[in-house]
């Protein structure tokens, strides 16, 4: 026999989860209390919310996150980052207290209940993999086992609901540990795969590869590197993906994203032959607002379930089979190919008096970025502005999602999955007035980020399409909420050099640093301005 | 001909709802561009969260409150508030922007997509009474009504969608003004339950009203102060209404709920017989944790649907029928008889250097309210110690669905439904912490409200019950946020006189005051300190 705490946290730590994200409440106060009492904290938050985007980026780095909520008034705080971690493909788990089933007998009218107690189910059941409301001693084990393998099979959010007077209850034990349900894969039709792939990059000397999200929820990094520099291929990255491979590497291109990107990355990526795609997922704005030239002919096409060669499709051959495959058949036919990447060079001197745009605060950033930094970066034109950094682990975004108020919380959530590295916030002025005070929450928990907030005063990234008084924004003094803090740095900066000071202040501290960098209105990275002109030609 | 915004914005007027609360987003920006533009300008916040709660307390006071909010993003933002509107019985309409219908063509995977393209629709048929995605222009200004008419006739949270392309679209007009399909009322039984309860209330020298949330809802402020008046029956509300007459009307006895409140309401809404109930929500938290002792038999209780009385009920008698009824019936009957309220007295004369207890702030506070006074308290300790406080205007609460960090971004909405009233916000320091940042949001909209932060340094209702780090939070020198705001006055006090002070100084100015009022962490109201007694003599 087991409990309910303690069977989730053997669990969570076998699947590598240390510690939660999010805010107590009555009904899961006994949840909470032994979650921590058996080696399970979970960490408060300013609002769930910030909770939830925390947990997501956890999950993001260890492959699950847990995010632990109290009944309805929690619940439904986290749909918004739920949602997001369905539409990115993120195993973040809700674990949401409930009412005891003893005391809804005769359906009382208790707080937070909405039409009836299974309304928060029902709203879970439209974006999570699997649910559970646990209530049957016999099988409570087995229905998270369900759960969780659902959620790593199919890398989606899963719910798993606990009524309060189900904590301490004994429930049935499951030996072993926990079975993942992975897809099926076809041996003949991997073995074809891999070799029809095989043949397509020996015929042409200009193979480009572009490695997407799935690849990084695969955790396939290692063979991502491994296939760039045994097939000399050069390898980009989408926004969702960027930094799964060293951007410094020689055989780096960087991000690729429509036109959002540079000349040169949008050239060699779009006269690649062949492209490869490694687990891609192509929605509108990780393809540039749909400004990719990929034409499908010339792609090969490897998802989480099958393999697309041109116009036919070897299903049951997914990416985490498939690439180590390939890699060794490669071996065996002593396939080697020299690449070549042009790359833009990064040079910055900053200048004494010079007004801040966007383009010369990425250039100011780059110098400070190095393998103990992991960017995170909001939505808007932090986003399309961040494609040129030169990452050095992977980065976190909600990158097809947009949910914007995502890369503050984020920072606490990737501080505490990875200690190693330290997080560099870019987030827009509008973003941090969403979430800004979840910073205050990453120093409560030890993590002490780089916050840059690029102040363009308002929603600029909508300006260009349509502008009017819904995109002027309560001016917030984002430094100034360090003294709100009783901790860390803020600092304000208008020209390059203040920046670059501001920078070097904060990468030689290890305290909290909130810079707000100021641009003028009506200013845009070169990517976002690329990004508009090339959807003005496609209307 | 119209299009979807002019309908829309006529029938708002017409529904006395002159702006809405929320945040733009691409899908949406055509929409709020042309409400703006046609007279119905959405009022930007901090976060969607932030205006959803205000537009829900902009609810409470016009009758219907509007949110807009982009696609997703935004929707599952205010997923939250829109449950919490849907448990308190509150017309707040979620407006979003979604991807246009010609876009959809093919599936493609648009930002902010999760499962499908009606994710979001499906999340808020749970949550709301009546949904529309209008795509047909012959249809489209029957649907609006459909949603608003089911809003208003049930007091229910309701979903309009309009997907961007269709914006501009010339749509079928509607003649007229809405119509709503209110329940119908049964003349027969109507006159019967008059009868019975003038028979019971002239048989029985003591009875008391209690005055709950549809009163409110069903706008029956005067009809409740007629009754009250007329047949000289005194009245108490609960949290979710208090304030719905003067209460300092000497037949106002206050909030009755259950152990929570005085002794002395205590002692006269249980021993009254009858006692009569308008629209009373019997919710736990209403009820102080059920710890009402409400005898069934003595109760007549009127309903929005029905009235019953003792143990059998008249069907079809919508109290917002019967109380006009029961007084006209009453006057014929030339009914007359006097009550008697025993009102504690709120007297307080502030000590210099004596600390703050919770008590202390509320006598403190009781002091500077007035008929131009709003209070809105968020729940937690606040809500519990709020009800003796003599509210002279409609008190905003969720009182019943209990979500934390509610009352800060209800000020904007308060504020602007009704600018002849100041909103004074009584907020936890879990709660501020949540959202704050809304404070700005207000001062940005020309609302400026005093926030008096209680500080009991973590979530201190919940201490009682279990305690752990969980309820420990990071620390807000929530006063300092003024610094960040570059506008309003903050204030840190501990002692009874400081906060004299301080709210002498608010009272006297017309900017943004944010109060912190520090007590020791583990002391409590004494309402709270009744209930956990009582709680545990059930128990």
């Amino acid at each position: 026999m087991t409990t309910i705490p303690e069977f989730l946290i053997r669990r969570f730590h076998e699947l590598g989860v240390d510690e939660g994200f999010g805010i107590v409440g009555d009904f899961a106060l006994k949840l909470f209390d032994r979650l921590a009492k058996f080696g399970f904290p979970v960490l408060v938050t300013a609002d769930e919310q910030g909770g939830a985007f925390a947990a997501e980026a956890y999950a993001r780095i260890r492959g699950l996150g847990v995010c632990a909520v109290t009944y309805s008034v929690g619940g439904f705080k986290v749909v918004n980052a739920t949602a997001g971690a369905w539409a990115e493909n993120v195993p973040l788990l809700i674990l949401s207290g409930s009412p005891g089933l003893a005391e809804r007998q005769g359906d009382p009218l208790l707080h937070h209940k909405v039409k009836n107690f299974d309304t928060q189910l029902e709203v879970f059941k439209d974006i999570t993999i699997a649910q559970a409301v646990l209530s049957n001693p016999l099988t409570i084990t087995q229905e998270i086992d369900h759960v969780l393998s659902q959620m790593i099979a199919h890398q989606r959010p899963g719910y798993i609901e606990i009524p309060r007077d189900m904590v301490d209850v004994p429930v049935h034990d499951r030996v072993g540990s926990l079975v993942i349900d992975l897809p099926k894969v076809h041996p003949t039709r991997l073995e074809l795969a891999v070799e029809e792939t095989l043949d397509l990059l020996e015929a042409s000397g200009d193979a480009v590869s572009v490695a997407g999200v799935m690849a990084v929820r695969r955790k396939l990094g290692p063979e991502l590197l491994a296939f760039t520099e045994y097939f000399g291929v050069p390898m980009a990255t989408t926004s969702l993906s960027k930094g799964v491979i060293l951007e410094t590497h020689p055989l780096a291109l960087g991000v690729y994203m429509g036109a959002v990107s540079s000349d040169s990355v949008v050239q060699q990526v779009e006269s690649a032959k062949p492209l490869i795609s490694f687990g891609v997922l192509y929605g509108d704005l990780v393809m540039g607002g749909f400004t990719d030239h990929l034409e499908r002919g010339q792609v090969i096409e490897c998802t989480d379930t099958h393999v697309n060669i041109g116009f036919h499709t070897y299903h049951d051959v997914p990416l985490w089979a498939f690439l180590p495959a390939l890699i060794q058949a490669g071996k065996q036919r002593a396939y080697q190919e020299g690449g070549q990447v042009v790359r833009r060079q990064n040079t910055f001197t900053p200048q004494a008096g010079k007004a801040l745009l966007v383009e010369s605060i990425m250039a100011c950033i780059a110098g400070f970025i190095d393998h103990k930094t992991r960017l995170i970066v909001d939505p808007g034109d932090c986003l399309f502005a961040s494609v040129d950094l030169p990452a050095q682990t992977l980065t976190l975004a909600s990158a097809y999602y947009a949910t914007m108020g995502y890369a503050v919380p984020a920072a606490l959530g990737a501080g505490k999955a990875d200690p190693n590295t330290r997080p560099m916030v870019l987030v827009g002025d509008g973003a941090f007035l969403m979430t800004g005070l979840e910073a205050l929450s990453a120093v409560h928990h030890g993590v002490y980020p780089i916050i840059i907030v690029m102040d363009n005063q308002g929603y600029g990234t909508q300006r260009p399409m349509i502008d009017g008084p819904f995109n002027d924004i309560p001016a917030l003094h984002a430094e100034e909420l360090t003294k709100a803090f009783g901790v860390g740095t803020g600092i304000l900066c208008h020209t390059e050099n203040e920046l670059h000071e501001a920078l070097t202040q904060a990468k030689n501290s290890e305290a909290l640093f909130i810079i707000r960098a100021c641009v003028p209105p009506k200013t845009y990275s070169p990517g976002l301005v690329r990004l508009t002109n090339a959807l003005k030609k496609k209307v």
